[in-house]
């Protein structure tokens, strides 16, 4: 991701109007992917008449709204005319296979959303105030629907993770993966390796989406379902690789190293534990994605957090492993820690 | 205003992730200023621990929402210490004469973001859906709030628009300051000119707060109430100026052109109009921020824009003036545009 401000050298009450005005930005690009705007768009370069009716609206609000996402990047306009932008066209146009449409119109939902107007509340006190555990509370149906939205969005970090964890590992393998959700990086390793046996663990429901992605993918033979939370269910095992993906962030410290432990225990000596993370440098405020993850963190859960290598490898260190490891993941925020079980 | 985006030469999904993710920035600078980060920071630079205790936070909370205020460039941080960048010393700490701190929280007002929670609505009917007129309903309250909250973001464009007004004018002047709101713009006249004589037109509750501001500026006996509608009151006159100043934006081609012809027919031959507003090019997409603010005139009005100079122009020549001339304000997003009525 670029970095939303310039280095701050003279005053500049700019950046504090922009700063202000800035949930204008994402209101616009929810209201695009809601009114189709991006479909509109792909089907021919056009002015602000033409776009109004093929999306049923006002000319007046699709012209301001068209130019506004021109301002903020996600149109072009000529003498008039709206076009796509390269990323627009790649990410934003629903007939584009790399198509973000289902992951924005996740990340715009209004449970979400509208949890940031308690920021100031949950700033005092600490922690969510969504009800229970917030988005970790057990079979929360909001990870059905991520299962659904996100995998467009972590589909390409699936095959440098699948290369990771296979890296100089042969034969028969079985692979844990631990909050599976949509299941893409199980069923990345399944398709990357022949011999690789895939354990997915998640809610159910979720479970349903996961095991329909590995049949698309024809690897649903290889693919068995572990239903339950990764905290109270028996792993099984022993397994030569396990998956924690964008999981960790969600707990405090002790959780973390009690799962990190349960992990431990069910692999083989040598096998690998692979964690996908935003993870911060040790300054915590850079760089920007995976830094600024932790608000989300504190909007979403109890005690979550995006944690520095520092932090992750202290923890898995506490767990048992040996050999940790970060893996920047090239043009993602995201991070591949992995550990390593030494011989018994 | 900095540009938010850069030149987009290659796809870049980060863009839309940082887009669905702006109203974070948003509402961490909202829940800063009501938490008083600001002025506690300012008490001296302190670690989270530290500044959860002046603010009465957790720790959590306060550690997670200044490195988010470090990553949008609203603080900065050394080895865990956050302190002021000269942006939030100069404008964002409550005790600095320059504080913005009361039109931040007039910008952050839950009336006008929850507004854009209907923005697909907005943009479907191509007007507010605030009650009745919007933002330019008679007598409606949230123009005291603003003459109380926004005179610090304007006082800057004050003593521009006085120099334009009064260039090559002498002697004894009237001067008619429509929708005066906070006052700032025909006080600074009377500043300037000795012998200016304003008289303020705006909502009888809105000109208490701009009489308050001419006492404290010691300007009050040349300073007189005209209370009502710009559209209803008698102007009285005739005036040797009139200030338009953030007033035509709310309203439609028509309705601007009438008011141009009321405000001609007050002037003296050889008198000018001065209007402020917010004047983007004629591409309507730029500068940003000129430009941008369409999108919150299409929220809060059933017909207003940011007009085009070619547009203004129009109006005022439609109106009867001539010598129509474009005055872009150094160092802000604002133009004065001005018209001269011409010998009788």
């Amino acid at each position: 991701m670029q970095p939303v401000t310039a280095v701050d050298t003279a005053p500049n009450p700019g950046i504090i109007f922009e700063t202000l005005l800035a949930h204008q930005r994402s209101a616009a690009l929810r209201t695009a992917i809601e009114l189709d705007v991006f479909r509109a768009v792909g089907e021919g370069p056009a002015d602000a008449v033409t776009l109004a009716a093929r999306c049923s609206t006002s000319l007046r609000g699709m012209r301001i709204l068209c130019d506004f996402l021109c301002i903020i990047g996600l149109l072009a306009k000529q003498d008039g005319v709206y076009s796509h932008t390269p990323t627009s066209a790649l990410f934003l146009d629903p007939r584009s296979p790399a198509s973000l449409h289902a992951t924005a119109r996740f990340m715009g939902l209004a449970e979400m959303k509208t949890t940031y107007d308690h920021l100031t509340e949950i700033v005092r006190t600490g922690r969510t105030v969504l009800p229970g555990e917030g988005s970790v509370e057990p079979d929360n149906p909001i990870w059905v629907d991520f299962a659904h939205s996100m995998a467009p969005m972590m589909a390409p970090l699936a095959g440098p993770l699948g290369s990771i964890v296979l890296q100089g590992r042969t034969g028969p393998l079985r692979v844990l993966d631990i909050a599976a959700g949509h299941g893409l990086f199980g069923i990345e390793i399944a398709k990357q390796h022949p011999e690789a046996h895939i354990v997915a663990l998640d809610w159910a429901l979720v479970l349903d989406v996961a095991c329909a992605n590995a049949d698309k993918a024809g690897v649903g033979e290889r693919y068995e379902r572990l239903p339950g939370s990764a905290f109270e269910v028996d792993f099984g095992g022993p397994y030569d690789a396990a998956l924690l993906t964008n999981f960790l962030h969600h707990f405090d410290v002790p959780t973390c190293v009690g799962l990190l432990r349960k992990v431990h225990a069910a692999l083989k000596p040598g096998g690998v534990s692979a964690t996908l993370e935003f993870v911060p440098n040790e300054d915590r405020i850079s760089p920007s994605t995976a830094a600024g993850f932790s608000l989300t963190m504190l909007i979403s859960t109890p005690a979550g957090d995006a944690y520095t290598f520092r932090e992750l490898e202290a923890m898995h260190r506490e767990a048992g492993f040996s050999g940790i490891e970060a893996h920047p993941v090239p043009h993602s925020p995201h991070t591949v820690v992995t550990g390593i079980v030494g011989p018994a």
